[in-house]
Protein backbone atom coordinates (compact mmCIF):
# COMPACT_ATOMS: atom_id res chain seq x y z
CA UNK A 1 0.00 0.00 0.00
CA UNK A 2 1.45 3.56 -0.46
CA UNK A 3 1.60 6.21 2.16
CA UNK A 4 -1.43 8.62 2.50
CA UNK A 5 -0.82 12.15 4.59
CA UNK A 6 -4.00 13.66 6.03
CA UNK A 7 -3.28 16.94 7.50
CA UNK A 8 -5.88 19.11 9.18
CA UNK A 9 -5.12 22.68 9.73
CA UNK A 10 -6.81 25.19 11.92
CA UNK A 11 -7.61 28.72 12.00
CA UNK A 12 -4.09 29.69 13.83
CA UNK A 13 -2.64 28.74 10.45
CA UNK A 14 -5.56 30.04 8.44
CA UNK A 15 -5.94 33.52 9.39
CA UNK A 16 -1.98 34.41 9.33
CA UNK A 17 -1.20 34.79 5.93
CA UNK A 18 3.01 34.16 6.00
CA UNK A 19 2.07 31.55 8.32
CA UNK A 20 -0.46 29.95 5.53
CA UNK A 21 2.41 30.65 2.37
CA UNK A 22 4.93 29.71 4.46
CA UNK A 23 3.31 26.12 5.41
CA UNK A 24 1.53 25.34 1.86
CA UNK A 25 4.81 26.04 0.05
CA UNK A 26 6.07 23.48 2.41
CA UNK A 27 3.01 21.27 1.78
CA UNK A 28 3.03 21.47 -1.93
CA UNK A 29 7.03 20.26 -2.02
CA UNK A 30 6.19 16.83 0.25
CA UNK A 31 6.40 14.14 -2.44
CA UNK A 32 3.75 11.78 -1.02
CA UNK A 33 -0.17 11.06 -1.56
CA UNK A 34 -2.04 13.86 0.20
CA UNK A 35 -5.04 15.36 1.61
CA UNK A 36 -5.72 18.57 3.26
CA UNK A 37 -8.43 19.65 5.88
CA UNK A 38 -9.02 23.32 6.69
CA UNK A 39 -11.00 24.04 9.64
CA UNK A 40 -12.47 27.76 9.53
CA UNK A 41 -10.70 30.35 11.70
CA UNK A 42 -11.85 33.99 12.41
CA UNK A 43 -13.05 34.69 9.01
CA UNK A 44 -16.38 33.82 9.49
CA UNK A 45 -17.39 35.02 13.15
CA UNK A 46 -15.49 38.61 11.46
CA UNK A 47 -17.93 38.12 8.29
CA UNK A 48 -21.20 36.99 10.48
CA UNK A 49 -20.32 40.50 12.55
CA UNK A 50 -19.99 42.62 9.89
CA UNK A 51 -23.24 41.12 8.67
CA UNK A 52 -24.71 41.77 11.93
CA UNK A 53 -25.58 38.18 12.84
CA UNK A 54 -25.49 37.12 15.79
CA UNK A 55 -23.28 34.77 17.13
CA UNK A 56 -25.24 32.20 19.11
CA UNK A 57 -23.39 29.68 21.93
CA UNK A 58 -24.51 26.94 24.19
CA UNK A 59 -21.66 25.87 26.22
CA UNK A 60 -18.90 27.53 23.86
CA UNK A 61 -20.46 25.83 21.47
CA UNK A 62 -21.57 27.79 18.28
CA UNK A 63 -25.46 27.19 17.06
CA UNK A 64 -25.45 27.20 13.45
CA UNK A 65 -28.82 29.22 12.27
CA UNK A 66 -29.54 29.64 8.58
CA UNK A 67 -28.08 32.66 7.98
CA UNK A 68 -24.99 30.95 9.63
CA UNK A 69 -24.47 28.38 7.29
CA UNK A 70 -24.65 30.29 4.67
CA UNK A 71 -21.66 32.32 6.21
CA UNK A 72 -19.79 29.02 6.77
CA UNK A 73 -20.66 27.67 3.10
CA UNK A 74 -19.27 31.10 1.83
CA UNK A 75 -16.24 31.24 3.80
CA UNK A 76 -15.29 27.73 4.48
CA UNK A 77 -16.48 26.32 1.05
CA UNK A 78 -15.74 29.60 -0.87
CA UNK A 79 -12.92 31.75 0.06
CA UNK A 80 -10.69 29.96 2.17
CA UNK A 81 -11.24 26.68 0.22
CA UNK A 82 -10.26 28.89 -3.43
CA UNK A 83 -7.64 30.33 -1.56
CA UNK A 84 -5.58 27.63 -0.41
CA UNK A 85 -6.34 25.97 -3.65
CA UNK A 86 -5.14 28.73 -5.90
CA UNK A 87 -1.93 29.18 -3.92
CA UNK A 88 -1.24 25.55 -4.37
CA UNK A 89 -1.98 25.54 -7.83
CA UNK A 90 0.55 28.63 -7.92
CA UNK A 91 3.46 26.29 -6.40
CA UNK A 92 2.75 23.49 -9.27
CA UNK A 93 0.50 21.30 -6.71
CA UNK A 94 -2.85 20.10 -8.27
CA UNK A 95 -5.58 20.87 -5.88
CA UNK A 96 -8.70 19.98 -6.04
CA UNK A 97 -10.83 21.67 -3.53
CA UNK A 98 -14.19 20.08 -2.14
CA UNK A 99 -16.85 20.14 0.41
CA UNK A 100 -18.41 17.42 1.80
CA UNK A 101 -21.25 17.77 -0.38
CA UNK A 102 -19.12 17.45 -3.25
CA UNK A 103 -19.98 13.91 -4.95
CA UNK A 104 -21.16 12.90 -1.76
CA UNK A 105 -18.35 13.18 -0.15
CA UNK A 106 -19.40 13.25 3.40
CA UNK A 107 -22.89 12.27 3.82
CA UNK A 108 -24.36 13.35 7.34
CA UNK A 109 -27.62 13.84 8.80
CA UNK A 110 -28.21 16.69 10.84
CA UNK A 111 -27.76 16.47 14.78
CA UNK A 112 -30.37 15.79 16.47
CA UNK A 113 -32.76 18.92 17.87
CA UNK A 114 -32.77 17.35 21.63
CA UNK A 115 -31.16 18.36 24.26
CA UNK A 116 -29.93 21.06 21.93
CA UNK A 117 -30.25 22.19 19.07
CA UNK A 118 -27.41 23.37 17.66
CA UNK A 119 -28.72 24.05 13.81
CA UNK A 120 -27.12 22.82 10.36
CA UNK A 121 -24.42 20.90 12.37
CA UNK A 122 -23.90 17.47 10.78
CA UNK A 123 -22.90 14.18 12.03
CA UNK A 124 -21.01 12.06 9.75
CA UNK A 125 -22.62 8.99 8.85
CA UNK A 126 -20.47 8.15 5.75
CA UNK A 127 -17.51 9.03 3.39
CA UNK A 128 -17.00 8.18 -0.12
CA UNK A 129 -13.68 6.47 -0.24
CA UNK A 130 -13.96 5.54 -3.52
CA UNK A 131 -13.89 8.87 -5.04
CA UNK A 132 -11.08 9.95 -2.62
CA UNK A 133 -9.10 7.15 -3.97
CA UNK A 134 -10.24 7.94 -7.06
CA UNK A 135 -8.74 11.22 -7.05
CA UNK A 136 -5.77 10.83 -5.19
CA UNK A 137 -4.70 8.41 -7.57
CA UNK A 138 -5.42 11.31 -10.31
CA UNK A 139 -2.43 12.98 -8.74
CA UNK A 140 -4.76 15.79 -7.36
CA UNK A 141 -4.59 16.67 -3.46
CA UNK A 142 -7.96 17.48 -2.51
CA UNK A 143 -8.45 20.16 -0.17
CA UNK A 144 -11.47 19.83 1.98
CA UNK A 145 -13.70 22.38 3.95
CA UNK A 146 -15.35 21.23 6.90
CA UNK A 147 -19.08 21.14 5.50
CA UNK A 148 -20.97 17.56 5.14
CA UNK A 149 -24.38 17.17 3.22
CA UNK A 150 -27.37 15.75 4.55
CA UNK A 151 -29.38 13.26 2.30
CA UNK A 152 -31.86 15.88 1.72
CA UNK A 153 -29.34 18.31 0.33
CA UNK A 154 -28.76 20.25 3.54
CA UNK A 155 -25.38 21.38 4.06
CA UNK A 156 -24.16 21.32 7.49
CA UNK A 157 -21.12 22.59 9.26
CA UNK A 158 -18.70 19.57 10.56
CA UNK A 159 -16.18 19.61 12.99
CA UNK A 160 -12.62 19.60 10.77
CA UNK A 161 -11.01 17.46 13.56
CA UNK A 162 -14.00 15.00 13.07
CA UNK A 163 -13.75 14.92 9.27
CA UNK A 164 -10.10 14.45 9.08
CA UNK A 165 -10.53 11.27 11.15
CA UNK A 166 -13.29 9.94 9.16
CA UNK A 167 -11.34 10.73 6.18
CA UNK A 168 -8.27 8.26 7.87
CA UNK A 169 -10.86 5.78 9.07
CA UNK A 170 -12.51 5.18 5.59
CA UNK A 171 -8.90 5.37 3.54
CA UNK A 172 -6.78 2.87 6.45
CA UNK A 173 -8.19 0.09 4.00
CA UNK A 174 -6.36 1.40 0.45
CA UNK A 175 -3.57 3.31 2.35
CA UNK A 176 -0.82 3.15 5.00
CA UNK A 177 -2.39 6.58 6.47
CA UNK A 178 -0.84 9.29 8.58
CA UNK A 179 -2.99 11.98 10.46
CA UNK A 180 -1.36 14.99 11.60
CA UNK A 181 -3.70 17.75 13.43
CA UNK A 182 -1.82 20.91 13.40
CA UNK A 183 -2.38 23.28 15.55
CA UNK A 184 -0.40 26.25 17.59
CA UNK A 185 1.59 24.17 20.46
CA UNK A 186 3.81 21.88 19.65
CA UNK A 187 1.91 18.76 20.57
CA UNK A 188 0.06 17.98 23.70
CA UNK A 189 2.05 19.64 26.64
CA UNK A 190 2.38 19.02 30.46
CA UNK A 191 2.53 22.44 30.89
CA UNK A 192 0.65 24.73 28.09
CA UNK A 193 3.13 27.15 28.68
CA UNK A 194 5.94 25.12 28.81
CA UNK A 195 6.87 24.47 25.40
CA UNK A 196 9.72 21.44 26.68
CA UNK A 197 6.52 19.87 28.99
CA UNK A 198 5.86 18.22 25.59
CA UNK A 199 4.46 14.32 26.10
CA UNK A 200 5.76 12.39 23.08
CA UNK A 201 3.20 9.73 23.10
CA UNK A 202 0.05 9.01 24.59
CA UNK A 203 -1.98 5.82 24.54
CA UNK A 204 -5.58 5.15 25.84
CA UNK A 205 -4.58 4.05 29.22
CA UNK A 206 -2.57 6.42 30.08
CA UNK A 207 -4.99 9.36 28.36
CA UNK A 208 -7.23 8.85 30.67
CA UNK A 209 -4.79 9.20 33.46
CA UNK A 210 -4.48 12.54 31.94
CA UNK A 211 -7.71 13.70 31.54
CA UNK A 212 -8.43 12.68 35.58
CA UNK A 213 -5.25 14.42 36.22
CA UNK A 214 -6.52 17.79 34.28
CA UNK A 215 -3.41 17.64 32.19
CA UNK A 216 -5.61 17.31 29.14
CA UNK A 217 -7.78 20.46 28.98
CA UNK A 218 -11.76 20.60 27.73
CA UNK A 219 -10.76 22.06 24.09
CA UNK A 220 -7.97 19.18 23.55
CA UNK A 221 -10.54 16.47 24.25
CA UNK A 222 -12.56 15.88 21.53
CA UNK A 223 -9.50 16.33 19.29
CA UNK A 224 -7.60 13.43 21.24
CA UNK A 225 -10.96 11.68 21.13
CA UNK A 226 -10.89 11.92 17.32
CA UNK A 227 -7.27 11.07 16.89
CA UNK A 228 -7.96 7.86 19.00
CA UNK A 229 -10.73 7.00 16.41
CA UNK A 230 -8.23 7.25 13.53
CA UNK A 231 -5.52 5.48 15.57
CA UNK A 232 -7.83 2.31 16.56
CA UNK A 233 -9.35 2.28 12.62
CA UNK A 234 -5.69 1.45 11.40
CA UNK A 235 -3.78 4.72 10.97
CA UNK A 236 -0.17 4.07 10.54
CA UNK A 237 0.11 6.92 12.57
CA UNK A 238 -1.40 9.53 14.18
CA UNK A 239 0.08 12.44 15.85
CA UNK A 240 -1.04 16.23 16.87
CA UNK A 241 1.93 18.53 16.22
CA UNK A 242 2.94 22.60 15.22
CA UNK A 243 2.78 23.67 11.88
CA UNK A 244 6.33 23.62 11.41
CA UNK A 245 7.19 20.25 13.07
CA UNK A 246 4.08 18.90 10.63
CA UNK A 247 6.57 18.88 7.92
CA UNK A 248 9.64 17.46 9.65
CA UNK A 249 7.29 14.63 10.61
CA UNK A 250 5.88 14.19 6.60
CA UNK A 251 9.57 14.24 5.48
CA UNK A 252 10.55 11.24 8.21
CA UNK A 253 11.47 13.08 11.67
CA UNK A 254 10.03 11.36 14.25
CA UNK A 255 11.20 13.14 17.28
CA UNK A 256 8.59 15.73 16.77
CA UNK A 257 5.08 16.42 18.55
CA UNK A 258 2.84 13.57 20.18
CA UNK A 259 2.42 10.74 18.90
CA UNK A 260 -1.28 9.09 19.73
CA UNK A 261 -0.28 4.89 20.47
CA UNK B 1 -18.09 10.07 -29.66
CA UNK B 2 -20.33 10.75 -26.73
CA UNK B 3 -22.91 13.64 -26.51
CA UNK B 4 -22.59 15.89 -23.77
CA UNK B 5 -24.15 19.30 -22.39
CA UNK B 6 -22.87 22.12 -21.31
CA UNK B 7 -25.46 24.43 -19.86
CA UNK B 8 -25.33 27.78 -18.65
CA UNK B 9 -27.50 29.21 -16.23
CA UNK B 10 -27.50 32.66 -14.98
CA UNK B 11 -29.02 35.10 -12.29
CA UNK B 12 -32.72 34.68 -13.04
CA UNK B 13 -32.81 31.19 -12.47
CA UNK B 14 -30.61 31.56 -9.56
CA UNK B 15 -31.96 34.36 -7.57
CA UNK B 16 -35.41 32.75 -7.49
CA UNK B 17 -35.56 29.25 -5.03
CA UNK B 18 -38.69 27.87 -7.06
CA UNK B 19 -37.28 28.25 -10.38
CA UNK B 20 -33.86 26.69 -9.71
CA UNK B 21 -35.30 23.94 -7.80
CA UNK B 22 -37.53 23.03 -10.91
CA UNK B 23 -34.77 23.34 -13.27
CA UNK B 24 -32.11 21.22 -11.48
CA UNK B 25 -34.77 18.29 -10.76
CA UNK B 26 -34.95 18.24 -14.34
CA UNK B 27 -31.40 18.54 -14.84
CA UNK B 28 -30.79 15.55 -12.62
CA UNK B 29 -32.89 13.01 -14.88
CA UNK B 30 -31.19 14.23 -18.06
CA UNK B 31 -29.52 10.69 -19.35
CA UNK B 32 -26.58 12.44 -21.00
CA UNK B 33 -23.18 13.51 -19.47
CA UNK B 34 -23.16 16.85 -18.67
CA UNK B 35 -21.57 19.94 -17.36
CA UNK B 36 -23.34 23.02 -15.22
CA UNK B 37 -21.96 26.40 -15.23
CA UNK B 38 -23.78 29.15 -13.58
CA UNK B 39 -23.40 33.00 -12.90
CA UNK B 40 -23.63 34.85 -10.25
CA UNK B 41 -27.37 36.97 -9.68
CA UNK B 42 -27.87 39.29 -7.26
CA UNK B 43 -26.79 37.30 -4.41
CA UNK B 44 -23.47 38.66 -4.69
CA UNK B 45 -24.70 42.63 -5.22
CA UNK B 46 -26.64 42.17 -2.06
CA UNK B 47 -24.18 41.02 0.48
CA UNK B 48 -21.53 43.91 -1.09
CA UNK B 49 -23.99 45.91 -0.19
CA UNK B 50 -24.72 44.23 3.29
CA UNK B 51 -20.59 44.73 3.57
CA UNK B 52 -20.65 48.35 2.47
CA UNK B 53 -18.69 47.70 -0.30
CA UNK B 54 -18.96 50.37 -3.33
CA UNK B 55 -20.03 48.63 -6.54
CA UNK B 56 -17.74 50.26 -9.15
CA UNK B 57 -19.02 50.52 -12.20
CA UNK B 58 -17.03 51.87 -16.16
CA UNK B 59 -19.93 51.77 -18.32
CA UNK B 60 -22.07 49.35 -17.42
CA UNK B 61 -19.09 47.02 -16.42
CA UNK B 62 -18.29 45.95 -12.91
CA UNK B 63 -14.75 46.91 -11.66
CA UNK B 64 -13.64 43.95 -9.41
CA UNK B 65 -11.20 45.43 -6.82
CA UNK B 66 -10.16 42.84 -3.50
CA UNK B 67 -12.89 43.14 -1.56
CA UNK B 68 -15.21 42.70 -4.84
CA UNK B 69 -13.19 39.29 -5.81
CA UNK B 70 -13.43 37.90 -2.16
CA UNK B 71 -17.19 38.70 -2.32
CA UNK B 72 -16.95 37.01 -5.68
CA UNK B 73 -15.26 33.63 -4.35
CA UNK B 74 -17.34 33.55 -1.30
CA UNK B 75 -20.61 33.92 -3.24
CA UNK B 76 -19.99 32.29 -6.29
CA UNK B 77 -17.12 29.69 -5.61
CA UNK B 78 -19.11 28.63 -2.43
CA UNK B 79 -22.51 29.36 -1.58
CA UNK B 80 -24.41 29.02 -5.05
CA UNK B 81 -21.86 26.14 -5.94
CA UNK B 82 -22.40 24.44 -3.10
CA UNK B 83 -26.26 24.77 -2.94
CA UNK B 84 -26.70 23.37 -6.46
CA UNK B 85 -24.24 20.68 -5.64
CA UNK B 86 -26.36 19.88 -1.94
CA UNK B 87 -29.80 20.08 -4.24
CA UNK B 88 -27.91 17.82 -7.34
CA UNK B 89 -26.85 15.38 -4.92
CA UNK B 90 -30.44 15.13 -3.20
CA UNK B 91 -31.60 14.32 -6.35
CA UNK B 92 -29.33 11.36 -7.47
CA UNK B 93 -27.08 13.12 -9.47
CA UNK B 94 -23.47 12.93 -8.50
CA UNK B 95 -22.28 16.20 -8.58
CA UNK B 96 -19.00 18.06 -8.41
CA UNK B 97 -18.58 21.80 -7.64
CA UNK B 98 -15.15 23.17 -8.76
CA UNK B 99 -14.01 26.64 -9.78
CA UNK B 100 -11.88 27.64 -12.36
CA UNK B 101 -8.91 27.02 -9.60
CA UNK B 102 -9.49 23.74 -8.79
CA UNK B 103 -6.91 21.64 -10.85
CA UNK B 104 -5.93 24.29 -13.07
CA UNK B 105 -9.08 24.23 -14.97
CA UNK B 106 -9.61 27.50 -16.37
CA UNK B 107 -6.32 29.28 -16.44
CA UNK B 108 -6.25 32.31 -17.02
CA UNK B 109 -4.65 35.91 -17.04
CA UNK B 110 -6.10 39.37 -15.28
CA UNK B 111 -6.87 41.76 -18.11
CA UNK B 112 -4.49 44.35 -18.67
CA UNK B 113 -4.99 47.75 -16.80
CA UNK B 114 -4.95 49.59 -20.07
CA UNK B 115 -6.96 51.22 -21.49
CA UNK B 116 -9.64 50.85 -18.68
CA UNK B 117 -8.79 48.63 -15.31
CA UNK B 118 -11.15 46.28 -14.68
CA UNK B 119 -9.19 44.42 -11.34
CA UNK B 120 -9.42 41.04 -10.57
CA UNK B 121 -11.33 40.02 -13.98
CA UNK B 122 -9.49 37.16 -15.94
CA UNK B 123 -9.17 36.42 -19.80
CA UNK B 124 -9.19 32.91 -20.76
CA UNK B 125 -6.03 31.43 -21.83
CA UNK B 126 -6.34 27.64 -21.74
CA UNK B 127 -8.91 25.30 -20.17
CA UNK B 128 -7.54 21.91 -18.50
CA UNK B 129 -10.08 19.53 -20.97
CA UNK B 130 -8.05 16.52 -19.61
CA UNK B 131 -9.20 16.98 -16.00
CA UNK B 132 -12.79 17.74 -17.46
CA UNK B 133 -13.02 14.92 -19.54
CA UNK B 134 -11.54 12.52 -16.88
CA UNK B 135 -14.54 13.97 -14.48
CA UNK B 136 -17.35 13.55 -16.66
CA UNK B 137 -16.48 9.70 -17.63
CA UNK B 138 -16.49 9.13 -13.81
CA UNK B 139 -19.80 9.70 -14.71
CA UNK B 140 -19.61 13.20 -12.17
CA UNK B 141 -21.63 16.15 -12.75
CA UNK B 142 -19.23 18.80 -12.68
CA UNK B 143 -20.56 22.37 -11.46
CA UNK B 144 -18.58 25.05 -12.87
CA UNK B 145 -18.56 28.45 -10.78
CA UNK B 146 -17.12 31.62 -13.09
CA UNK B 147 -13.78 32.03 -11.48
CA UNK B 148 -10.33 31.69 -13.25
CA UNK B 149 -6.88 31.56 -11.62
CA UNK B 150 -4.03 33.03 -12.94
CA UNK B 151 -0.61 31.18 -12.90
CA UNK B 152 0.47 33.29 -10.07
CA UNK B 153 -2.53 31.94 -7.95
CA UNK B 154 -4.83 35.00 -8.34
CA UNK B 155 -8.13 34.39 -8.61
CA UNK B 156 -10.37 36.21 -11.23
CA UNK B 157 -13.84 36.86 -11.86
CA UNK B 158 -14.90 35.88 -15.32
CA UNK B 159 -17.82 36.14 -17.48
CA UNK B 160 -19.47 32.69 -17.19
CA UNK B 161 -20.62 32.96 -20.97
CA UNK B 162 -17.40 32.76 -21.92
CA UNK B 163 -16.67 30.11 -19.38
CA UNK B 164 -19.31 28.00 -21.04
CA UNK B 165 -18.00 28.71 -24.94
CA UNK B 166 -14.10 27.92 -23.49
CA UNK B 167 -15.21 24.75 -22.02
CA UNK B 168 -17.20 23.80 -25.30
CA UNK B 169 -14.44 24.59 -27.16
CA UNK B 170 -12.11 22.73 -25.43
CA UNK B 171 -14.32 19.93 -25.15
CA UNK B 172 -15.24 19.44 -29.00
CA UNK B 173 -12.52 17.27 -29.87
CA UNK B 174 -13.68 14.87 -27.04
CA UNK B 175 -17.55 15.20 -27.54
CA UNK B 176 -20.77 16.14 -29.39
CA UNK B 177 -21.18 19.20 -27.52
CA UNK B 178 -24.73 21.11 -27.49
CA UNK B 179 -24.15 24.12 -25.73
CA UNK B 180 -27.12 26.03 -24.26
CA UNK B 181 -27.32 29.76 -22.52
CA UNK B 182 -30.39 29.45 -20.68
CA UNK B 183 -32.01 33.26 -19.87
CA UNK B 184 -35.27 34.69 -19.06
CA UNK B 185 -36.37 35.03 -22.71
CA UNK B 186 -37.13 32.34 -25.38
CA UNK B 187 -34.58 32.95 -26.90
CA UNK B 188 -33.21 35.88 -29.37
CA UNK B 189 -36.13 38.23 -30.06
CA UNK B 190 -37.18 40.71 -33.31
CA UNK B 191 -39.36 42.30 -30.70
CA UNK B 192 -38.09 42.09 -26.95
CA UNK B 193 -41.98 42.17 -25.56
CA UNK B 194 -43.12 39.42 -28.04
CA UNK B 195 -42.48 35.99 -26.96
CA UNK B 196 -43.63 35.03 -30.57
CA UNK B 197 -40.97 37.03 -32.22
CA UNK B 198 -38.30 34.34 -31.74
CA UNK B 199 -35.80 34.31 -34.31
CA UNK B 200 -34.73 30.12 -35.07
CA UNK B 201 -31.81 30.76 -36.44
CA UNK B 202 -28.97 32.95 -36.37
CA UNK B 203 -26.13 32.63 -39.23
CA UNK B 204 -23.23 34.78 -38.85
CA UNK B 205 -23.78 36.71 -41.95
CA UNK B 206 -27.44 37.24 -40.31
CA UNK B 207 -26.10 38.29 -36.97
CA UNK B 208 -24.22 41.29 -38.72
CA UNK B 209 -27.16 42.60 -40.35
CA UNK B 210 -29.46 41.93 -37.27
CA UNK B 211 -26.69 43.78 -35.15
CA UNK B 212 -26.91 46.61 -37.71
CA UNK B 213 -30.52 47.05 -37.75
CA UNK B 214 -30.55 47.01 -33.96
CA UNK B 215 -32.53 43.93 -33.15
CA UNK B 216 -29.63 42.36 -31.30
CA UNK B 217 -28.91 44.71 -28.29
CA UNK B 218 -26.08 45.66 -26.62
CA UNK B 219 -26.43 42.80 -23.81
CA UNK B 220 -27.00 40.34 -26.36
CA UNK B 221 -23.83 40.78 -28.22
CA UNK B 222 -21.12 39.39 -25.78
CA UNK B 223 -23.50 36.27 -25.20
CA UNK B 224 -23.68 35.68 -29.23
CA UNK B 225 -20.14 36.63 -29.73
CA UNK B 226 -19.09 33.71 -27.27
CA UNK B 227 -22.21 31.39 -29.09
CA UNK B 228 -20.47 31.83 -32.53
CA UNK B 229 -17.07 30.89 -31.04
CA UNK B 230 -18.27 27.84 -29.42
CA UNK B 231 -20.24 27.00 -32.88
CA UNK B 232 -17.45 27.92 -35.38
CA UNK B 233 -15.47 26.01 -32.87
CA UNK B 234 -17.38 22.26 -33.61
CA UNK B 235 -19.93 22.53 -31.21
CA UNK B 236 -22.93 20.35 -32.53
CA UNK B 237 -25.58 22.40 -31.06
CA UNK B 238 -25.39 26.18 -29.68
CA UNK B 239 -29.02 27.80 -28.93
CA UNK B 240 -29.83 30.46 -26.73
CA UNK B 241 -33.04 29.87 -25.03
CA UNK B 242 -34.97 29.96 -21.26
CA UNK B 243 -35.00 27.43 -18.52
CA UNK B 244 -37.90 25.96 -19.94
CA UNK B 245 -36.93 24.93 -23.15
CA UNK B 246 -33.82 24.12 -22.61
CA UNK B 247 -35.10 20.70 -20.96
CA UNK B 248 -36.85 20.42 -24.42
CA UNK B 249 -33.84 20.54 -26.33
CA UNK B 250 -31.80 18.59 -23.77
CA UNK B 251 -34.52 15.79 -24.67
CA UNK B 252 -34.20 15.88 -28.23
CA UNK B 253 -37.15 18.99 -29.22
CA UNK B 254 -35.99 20.71 -31.73
CA UNK B 255 -38.30 23.16 -32.00
CA UNK B 256 -37.44 25.71 -29.01
CA UNK B 257 -34.59 28.43 -28.53
CA UNK B 258 -32.86 30.60 -31.30
CA UNK B 259 -30.08 28.39 -32.69
CA UNK B 260 -26.71 29.38 -33.87
CA UNK B 261 -25.66 28.29 -37.78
Amino acid sequence: MEKLLILKIGGSIIDHDEQLDSFLSDFSRLPQRKILIHGGGLIASRLSSKLGIEVKMHQGRRITDQESIDVVTMVYGGLINKKIVAKLQALNCRALGLSGADGGLIQAHKRPAQPIDYGFVGDIDQISAELLVQLVESELTVVLAPISCSPEGQLLNTNADTIAAAICQALTPYYHCSLLYIMDHPGVLRSVDDPDSLIAKITKSNYLRLVEEGVIGKGMLPKLENAFLAKEAGASLVKICDVKSSIAICLGDTGWGTELA
